[in-house]
């Protein structure tokens, strides 16, 4: 952790919108007005989000009723609620992605259907604030008194930031009910009230938003007193272990994320935000040792996190299989809602280059090219290929097989929507020095320095196929400021010039500093040659294979209906990947003789006869889009 | 499948008691009194299950309420059940292992409690046949509406079980509501009945072996039925598939098992039974197929079955990961009833040598030494610690851990002890040409050859430990027979004298054909070297790694206390195991570099400082009885 966390004021035009305001930290995050995507790999994804995803999320809850479950008996709860307990946090997660989405581009429609929205959850809001559809009314299951599985607090925090989405891009529906709700919660879990927490975490980064937006500090208190009630196994037993929760170990006590990945990673998020409100630097210290543990020993190729599919939890230390990795795609955006959190804490650009590999790994995965169909997990090794799943029928499980439409669990759309709608606002900040630029893409950058100036940039890149980046100043007032572009931790070699001269690039930052003039040009050249990767020696699960990457993408080698036995490959990893239309690399194809008993001594082996081969790898993000297939990330070396 | 199988007539003594007894097959399986076990590492075994495993199950099954079911409310259920679906079926088997001990050694106190389990189960039964603790009474749920999940053919097939063995070991109390119950099953769900089968398979077998008690060929019938619709999806879709349940292909169109191991493979073994039974060589051919398939690609070197937590399941072909392998404890069962079965139909020895591989790696495994705690799963590698239980809770979770007294689903202890109590049925048989010995322990045959002869043999030998097996015959009639010792897959070199002459051992049997006299004796040495062993290159979790076995025993690496540790050692594999007091493979430790994300170029490796160690190994079945520990059964290699 860094010392010189520097107090940033709360400086920008709020009705920009941003989905962390942190009061104080290193970084200044920007707003969506501020920093805008305007073409390119993810520009186009934010479009097919607007256009198709949201609409798809909202059919999909109203057919199944989730959205019906706060009309039919509004206010007192349905007896034939439909779906799980935690239904109402993804029209919640909706909201927040409308909200974001309606903040980037306003359209009267979007609005209208906010209001629609918010004028249902309204109606179904108790008198004394509280809010959900399975709980307190006629028949149905009292409040709280399943704390481990009923998602109350859980939904609510996914209310609240769907207001706190809402409120900072200038609607004002939402915020009254999450007030009313926030206060009941303040009731009911303060200090002198239950001493509990909720099984799912998400209440407690919500509650320090809400307190963020609002300026109550009550709000952050019954955060902070979330966070240090966990830990203490006030939920009960449950064959999962109390790890599941959380719940095994204080906050303030524990070494490394784990049990559930969604969990672990909302809470730290909340403990964060709760350390940064409260000064508490101990405990954000703390907090990031815990994650930095997490992304050396127990984190995907991908970014992924969670290697188990029974408990959707972190694995032991470099339990890392390929074979049915879990890596939930909601995990990958808790992990860049914790990453971001501790970027803008410390300044650290290694966050950025853990984010910019979920996102183009986990997130770019996740969503299929219409925007409609999902993968809940990822998989680095598909040995099989799977049946096609017709595109008008929910998924009952989570693994394996193509991207879905709809999931019972069906959590990770609308996770991916609100963090694609909101996402040029993780791609550059500002400094006590200047403009930071995380993150490249065809955008627009229109903002204030630290000290009030106002400054504006434009970036063109054919990122992350191209790795050149130009930079040219659109707006500056003058004086001597620091430009700085984050140089990925693969990208050593990079180079850069300033108008035309060569200048030396640091190792993790291209730092320009000088006054700029509009019209002054900053070239960035990453280097793009595809290159292998080997993994630690502690993960069984790959050992003796090597990964290609290109750029901030992980390739894998795919076979479209399975005819290439990519499980008998064997890669020559002394021979560079070579890279023309498509990434290759030279291997060969080993015959596997076929025994009746699987082990054996050495020299039983068949010598096998080798074909050589060569592999064309297609980016991770691109698998499974061309019908049934095979695919491996991690290829074993000859 | 060989061809020749012989038609074997019923000659046995009945009362001898056999878990099998097949109209026809290659071999005839031997009754309790043909084949005692009466020394050695087995002896020792079935002595703690009949004296401390047996009490142990029925003290837990009242404690918890699960014999109470069937008081509480008797003939009608009761409305406050305790335990899960399936408890009944625990009582059961354990009911069953009652039996077997009954039939080994008389005991009046033994019969006594068997007499009272059967009045308390017949008070329970419905008028109608129809009997289980949690449907069909008042204020429970009906009868057949959760064919999925309600086990209640399940229960019923392990009810049928027990009044087998009680009826084969000379006891009449069970059979009749064994009959009762099968004639309420055939009405139910005969061909004119319902169109359904069971979530668990079990009801298969146990008809065919009720069918074969009482001749009665309406139960061979009603299985046969049972068998030919799974596989139609007639079971509810659910998120682990219908091949948990083996619902998703027909029996003969399947290729391999897959899905739910347990199930996999109880539904296999009913299969068989119902090909043997009624003539059908085609449906035991592609059942024997499957099951070989499995065992070539999707079983774990110790012989279990079964990788996947979330739905106990079977992966992928060789996805076998050793980190939370999941092995279950009741797989190891099921797979030594489908490969007895097997080898009865096909007398191939490979069958023996599967049998012996579980047996010593996975049952051994699986019990406490002091009879009264059992691992639910079996790990190939534990890297962390983990706390000592309490050794009076019932424990949540299956996985990981040491091992428990009880267990939520507490499936292992009693199918344990029913395999235990019956064991030495399984050691040897009678073919066409004479006497087969499976497997090794002191021991005293005493039967009689398919043409009626009585013969006797006595075998000595140290056993595992020791590859020394002397077989002296204890009775014979004279004219000649064989006596064929197996000689495991491993024992490449083994050698035989008779009465102190060298003959010639085959590939996979000892034949020692001549006219017998009293006192002869065949001395057959296996070689007990410790050697390397490797996996097949498709399996990448052990990819790069080797394994010792000694014997038919798997070794692992322990670190008590977890101090060494076991993830750094390189083996170096070219240096054979040595053993003085036990076995040692040469190694080394190396230094792993911490690094901030565990991928990366090779040459940013850190040259690690080797420090040589010998690195002792123990029998894997003696891991974890020494306090929290670390283990690997697969060691990476230099």
């Amino acid at each position: 952790m860094e010392a010189d966390m520097t107090v940033t004021a709360r400086t920008a035009d709020l009705t920009g919108g941003r989905p962390v305001v942190p009061s104080r930290g290193v970084l200044r995050p920007l707003g969506l007005h501020e920093a805008r995507i305007t073409g390119g790999f993810w520009a186009q994804r934010q479009q097919v989000n607007s256009e198709a995803t949201l609409e798809h999320g909202r059919e999909w809850m109203d057919k199944l009723g989730w959205t019906g479950n706060f009309t039919a008996e509004a206010g007192q709860g349905s007896l034939d609620r439909r779906g799980r307990e935690f239904s109402d946090s993804e029209i919640y997660k909706l909201l927040e992605a409308m909200s974001w989405e309606a903040g980037r581009h306003p359209d009267r429609a979007r609005d209208d259907e906010i209001a629609e929205l918010a004028a249902m959850i309204a109606g179904a809001q108790s008198a004394d604030g509280y809010l959900h559809t399975a709980f307190g009314g006629p028949g149905q299951r009292p409040r709280y008194q399943d704390l481990a599985w009923g998602h109350e607090l859980y939904c609510a925090g996914h209310f609240l930031q769907a207001a706190v989405a809402r409120s900072r891009t200038g609607g004002d529906e939402l915020l009254p009910i999450a007030m009313r709700l926030a206060d009941h919660l303040c009731r009911e879990f303060g200090a002198d009230g239950r001493d509990a927490v909720c099984g799912h975490p998400e209440i407690e980064p919500a509650l320090v938003e809400l307190g963020r937006l609002t300026g109550e500090q009550r709000y952050v208190d019954q955060a902070a007193l979330f966070v240090a009630r966990r830990g203490r196994k006030t939920l009960p037993p449950h064959a999962f272990g109390w790890s599941y929760f959380s719940d095994d170990i204080p906050v303030r006590e524990a070494h490394v994320l784990r049990g559930h990945a969604v969990r672990a990673l909302y809470l730290a998020a909340g403990a964060i935000d709760v350390a940064v409100e409260t000064g508490d630097d101990a405990l954000l210290e703390t907090v990031a040792a815990q994650f930095d543990r997490t992304v050396a020993r127990r984190t995907y190729l991908t970014g992924g996190m969670g290697s188990r599919h029974m408990d959707e939890a972190f694995g032991d230390d470099f339990v890392l299989p390929s074979d049915r990795a879990y890596s939930e795609t909601c995990a990958g955006v808790a992990a860049i809602m914790v990453a971001w959190r501790l970027m803008l804490a410390t300044g650290r650009e290694s966050y950025a280059d853990l984010i910019e590999r979920i996102l183009y790994n986990v997130v770019a995965t996740a969503i299929g090219d219409d925007g409609k169909s999902f993968f809940y997990a990822h998989t680095l090794h598909q040995r099989t290929t799977t049946d096609v799943l017709p595109d008008d029928v929910e998924q009952l499980g989570f693994g394996g097989g193509p991207r879905a439409p709809w999931f019972e669990v069906s959590c990770c759309l609308a996770n991916i929507a609100r963090l694609l709608a909101s996402l040029s606002t993780y791609f550059a900040s500002v400094d006590a020095e200047g403009l930071r630029i995380h993150h490249f893409a065809d955008a627009e950058i229109d903002t204030t320095l630290a000290d009030g100036r106002r400054i504006g940039v434009r970036t063109r890149t054919g990122y992350p196929e191209n790795g050149d980046i130009a930079v040219e100043v659109t707006a500056t007032e003058g004086g001597v400021w620091t430009l700085a572009l984050r140089v990925p931790g693969w990208a050593a070699g990079a180079s850069v010039e300033v108008n035309g001269v060569a200048q030396e690039a640091g190792r993790d930052q291209v730092l320009v500093r000088r006054e700029f003039a509009v019209g002054d040009r900053i070239t960035v050249r990453l280097p793009m040659a595809p290159r292998f990767v080997e993994p630690d020696p502690r993960i069984d699960a790959v050992r003796g294979c090597v990964a290609v990457e290109r750029g901030p993408l992980v390739l894998c080698a795919e076979s479209v209906g399975g005819a290439l036995d990519l499980d008998r490959l064997r890669v020559d990893s002394a021979i560079a990947p070579t890279e023309s239309d498509t990434v290759v690399v030279a291997a060969h194809t080993e015959q596997l003789a076929d025994r009746s008993w699987p082990y054996g001594a050495s020299k039983e082996k068949v010598p096998g006869q080798r074909h050589p081969v060569s592999v064309p790898l297609i980016p991770y993000h691109r698998w499974a889009r061309g019908g049934p297939s095979t695919m491996r990330v991690w290829l074993p070396a000859a």
